[in-house]
Parts: C-alpha cells; structure tokens; sequence
C-alpha cells in the first residue's frame, strides 16, 4: 500500500471513521483502522464490534496511488500526527515489515500496524428494506429525544433511542421511565414496512456527528442491525433486542391545569435556582401555580430562592409541584419557541412540556414528592 | 449593610478578590468573601491566610447606599448567582439574623454568611519601602519565566519565582533545578535598596491574571510579605524563607555550538514528534546537529519518528543531544520571535535557548543522558 493524499481529506474521513473506536475495548486489533487500497479509492473503517463506520474516499481524491493493499494502523495519535504535518501532502507507504510510513520531505513517522488477518471480517452490505429520510430531520430528532435515554443499566432498552415508523408517521422516542422525550413527525411519503427498533445510547450519539444539515440518509434495515448510509459513510449498528415500552398512553388526553409561559425566563429562573443547590440528584423545584403567577422556589442546607414569573393559565385554583431542575433545564434546552406550555393534572401527576410553535415534540417530566 | 449595584462592577470585584480563595482552606470562613460597607464604598476581601487580595469599589459607583455594614458571604456559589441575576441592578441586604438577601424585583436568593467574628484580621497596611514598576514588564516577565519554577514540595523555594533588584537591574528567575528561566530588565530609574524575594507560585499565578497591561504596579515590601498594589486591589502574599540559589554562573560565557533557527519549524517538529511518545516524563528527543542540518528523533515501543530542518551552526563537528520534548516546548512556547538561538558545550553540559529579537530573556534546558 503506497498513496499520496491531501491532509484534510484524509483527516475528515479519519475523524468520522474513528468515532467507532471505544476506549472499553477488549480485542487489541480494534483499537486499529484498517485501510484498503484499491484502485477505486481508499477504504477506511473502524469497528468496536457493535458500531462500524466505513468511509471512502474515491480516487479521484487521492493524489497518487502507487501501490494497492491493506493495514490496520493504530488509531493512538494517527490524528494528531497527520493534523500536524507540515506540508498539504502526506505520503503512506506500508513497508515490508508491516509498518506504515507517513512522511513528507522533511519528515518521516514510522508506526508499526496491527496484523490484519486478526482484523474481523464485518458485513456491510445493503439491505433490501431501504428507507430515505432527510439527514437533517434524524439529526433533529435524534438532538431533541437522546437526552432523555437512561444511563443505567438496569434496564438495558432504555439506554437507546427507540425509532418506530408506521405508515407515513416517523415517531422517536428517548425515556429512563423518570422523564420522556418524544418527536413524532409526518413523513412525505408512507413507508410499506412498519418499523420499531432500538439503536444503542452510543450509536445515536455518533449518528448525530456525522450527519450533516444537507442530503437524505438510506436506512438499511436488518433483523439484528441497521446500516445508515450517508454521502460516503457507512454507518453500522447493532440493534438492543427486546419489547420497547408503549409510552403512547404515557402522556394523557386531557388536563386540568395548561400554563403557556415564557421559555427563556422559565429557563433562567430555574437555571439560577440551580446554582444553590449542590448535590447533582437533589435538586429540586418546588413549583407554585397560583392564577397568572408562577414562583418557583429552590433551597439547600443554608441558603434558599424564590423566582417570580408571570404566566397565563387556564385554571384559577392554586398548585404545588416539585420536580427535579436538572430534568426540565434537560428538556427546556431542546426547544426552540419563544413560548411552551405545561400541562399538568396534579402535584403527582406527570408534567408536560409542549413547544408552542412546534407540535411534533413532546415532553414528560414526572413530578418528585415532597413532604 | 444594604445597597444597589450594577452587576458588571460587583461581578469585576469579586472575580478578582475570590482569586485569593484556596480549596486547600482548613479554617472554614476562609471561604467566605468579607464585605464592609462605608459611606466611601465597598471593600471586598478574600484571602487563603497566605494571599489576601481586597478590591475596594468607590461610592460614586455605588447605585444607592442604604445601610454601612459587614458580612462575610459564602464564595461557593456566589458569583454564578449574580452573573445569572436577570437584571443589570442588583440589591443586597443582610437581614437580622445575619442571611444575605440577594435580589431583584422578580427573585431573591437568601444565603447565610459566616459569623464576622471568626473571619481573621490581615494587615493591609502600605509600606515606607515602595517600588514602582509598570504592570505590562510585571506580567511579560511571569509570563515568560513562571512555567519554570517547581511543582515539587521537596525544595520549597524553588516553587515560587525569585525576584531581584540591584540598582536599575531587575532580575526575575523561575527554576525547578532541570531547568532555568530568567529574565532580565534595566528600569528606567534605579531602585535604592536592593531587593531579593521569592514570591510563592500560586500568588505569581494570580497577580498575573489581576494584572492589565496599562499603569504601574506599587510594590510595597516588608520583611515576610509584600503588597503590590494595582489600581484599586491590594495584593498582598507572604514570601518564601530561604536564600534562592544563586543562578549567575548556571550559564556560562562561551560555547562551541551556536546554532541559529526558525522557531516556528523547531517548535512544530518537536510539538509533532511529541504525539508519538506517551509517558509525560519520558518524552526523549535526541537532536543531532550536522553542519546546516538539525535531525530530531523520537521513539516509543512502537513508533519512531524522524524530523530534519535547516539551521546556521557556527560548529561544523557533528553533535548529539538528548533532552525532554515537554521542556523544549514549555521553554519556546514563551518566546515570540522569528529566529531562536540555541547555545551547547557538549551532550552533557545544559542548552541555553535565547530568543533572536529579545535579549531580556535567557533559558536554559539540562540534557538527558541517553545509552
């Protein structure tokens, strides 16, 4: 394998290509990149065995290409050595004793390469159940709802992001069964094979890098897998197998109390009260509803807050209810209105945050008891 | 104590004072923030025993005046608190039993201060031994020789930053034993007593961020102590004891080897052979100096590095020699000139770096031994 390619060409398909790489892996080979040179252009993939990326860069992009092969280089600084080479051009070249040479005129970095018959043989290959959707509709599904996957895993399906598709509605959902996020989005046209799969937390997160505003990304479904295909990337995932929970009958119908207040100074008044409050967990709002005044009040061990703001509510009878600051600051911060509404039936009851101007996310937050 | 004020002028105050507060305090109400509000204005004041720093805001930029008084705030979380506060006018008010009340017309926030009584007395007086220095040669002369001094506790001295003055010669020296870093000034005007102090590293670390670059600097020096004061801060930082080792004959007069060359390219090459090399500590650069060639080379269990770049040597006799890429680094990173100078006796004797443009500063780098 001997090439010459232009620095930020190999660098931007590199630094897609590397997101698949986890620190928590146990097979060495898979801290590599494996590079494959053909005579169509430069393959480069990276693997933790759940996740696989595979970008290629086509041939007409490389400068030269002298001799074609293969090598797994190690992922450690590869970056960094190629980001900080002096000159636009690099140069590789895989020597005898399988290590690869990056170098220009006035210097050369010699790394020694993984064996790459220990690499695993992974399939990328097209499925024939293939969907379009646009890249930037994912992304902003993926940016509203990921938030709200569990961390835990004590109940593994809820670290991922469950993504449902009937007909033409296109329905994404993130929960920890304390809080949900929800995007349900009318596609252009309907889909013939009804989907509901689980990406991992990991995967979602990695997805949303890579994607850019413009284009359509190409779902390739698989019993067990999906392959996203976007401009040259391909992007691999394992699925979490089991039943998601139906959360369709989370969020109810009607309710007693509907709020419609002001986004930012919600945001802010609830992002002050945090400040005094110190333990991550504990930082509970004490919510109070009393006809066109909302007050929220905050405390620690020694010191306490009150914020004032006026709102508009349908319901004249006072309410009281507490909830966790982190998880609304969590789910005001994806909204982009000037206006949102809450919805609540109760101090015990779930709360739900609604953006005014856009009706395709919605939000539950469920309330904390105090005594 | 109660009074109106802008957010911007308090938010300066106390960004300066709390630079004196130390997560090291053991006695409780050093973590608090003293206030003390006269009809000339208010003083605030933190200090960790060993810096006290108090910044006075006059009364004209006082809004309103209600109530002289005390109070030592909580720092914790009292900056984010006013940052956040929702409008540019802020009130505080110590209530009864000794709570600050923080707020505007739609929030409050309540913390409790610590008892005034406990909170130490620190003499802040001036001295009859003042020194004016402008404030832009103070931070240049930190800047460039305070990455120098010692991280180890082993000797105490060498962990703050030694500053001379005999005559019109002001001499400022940082060492950590492996390598030396000094700078040297003529001031405008000669000094009468002759000065020799080592200021602690953490106090040169916050002067240096307190410090602008227009107006002078009055140094009021004491025995144990000095207070420099700048605007309208008092610093003031007690001193290490100890005579600072005497550092003139580290550097000798003459040298076989006086090689002239680019600092950007040495720099970037060193910075690029460094991404191969893991341990902190053992980042070994050998530099083989040939004629008009410089060669650098790195190595690590799996990876090896080679960089060439163009030099002026006086000394056409081929040189190796071995040093540690970190330091080489910390040491042209305070340099801002287009040629550098590097001066060798031999492998074993120390590199001495200066900079083409500047004369003021002189570095120096101990070589490591290699087999």
């Amino acid at each position: 394998m001997k090439f010459t390619i232009k620095k930020n060409i190999i660098l931007e398909a590199l630094s897609n290509a590397v997101r698949a790489i986890s620190t928590k892996i146990t097979i060495p080979v898979l801290n590599g990149i494996l590079f494959n040179l053909t005579e169509l252009g430069l393959e480069i993939q990276a693997s933790d065995s759940e996740l696989t990326i595979k970008t290629t860069i086509d041939n007409k992009d490389i400068i030269n290409i002298e001799q074609c092969g293969s090598a797994v280089l190690q992922s450690r600084c590869l970056i960094d050595i190629i980001r900080k080479m002096p000159n636009d051009i690099i140069n590789f070249e895989l020597t005898e004793n399988n290590n690869i040479k990056i170098y220009s005129q006035i210097n050369e970095y010699i790394i020694e390469c993984y064996n790459i018959l220990e690499y695993p043989n992974i399939n990328l290959e097209k499925s024939e159940n293939i969907i379009k959707i646009k890249s930037k509709l994912i992304k902003e599904m993926i940016n509203q709802t990921s938030y709200a996957m569990s961390t835990q895993e004590v109940r593994p399906l809820l670290t991922g992001l469950n993504l449902k598709i009937n007909g033409d509605i296109l329905e994404c959902t993130g929960t920890d069964s304390y809080r949900l996020a929800k995007k349900v989005v009318k596609l252009d046209e309907p889909i013939y094979n009804s989907i509901n799969i689980v990406i991992p937390g990991k995967s979602v997160n990695e997805l949303v890098n890579i994607l850019k505003e413009d284009g359509d990304v190409e779902i390739n479904l698989f019993k067990n897998k999906v392959l996203f295909i976007y401009d040259n990337i391909l992007f691999q995932t394992s699925l979490l197998n089991g039943a998601y929970p139906d959360t369709s009958n989370y969020i109810p119908k009607d309710f007693s109390y509907m709020i419609n207040l002001n986004l930012k100074e919600f945001y802010s008044a609830i992002d002050r009260a945090s400040t005094i409050m110190l333990g991550k967990d504990k930082n509970i709002i004490k919510m109070q509803i009393d006809n066109k005044k909302m007050t929220l009040y905050g405390s620690s061990s020694d010191s306490k807050c009150k914020e004032e703001l006026s709102i508009d509510c349908n319901n004249k009878e006072k309410l009281e209810i507490s909830y966790s600051s982190k998880y609304m600051l969590d789910a005001l911060k994806v909204l982009d209105s000037e206006n949102i509404i809450l919805l609540i039936n109760g101090d015990d009851k779930p709360i739900i945050i609604n953006s005014v101007s856009d009706d395709t996310i919605i939000e539950l937050i469920l309330p904390i008891k105090t005594y």
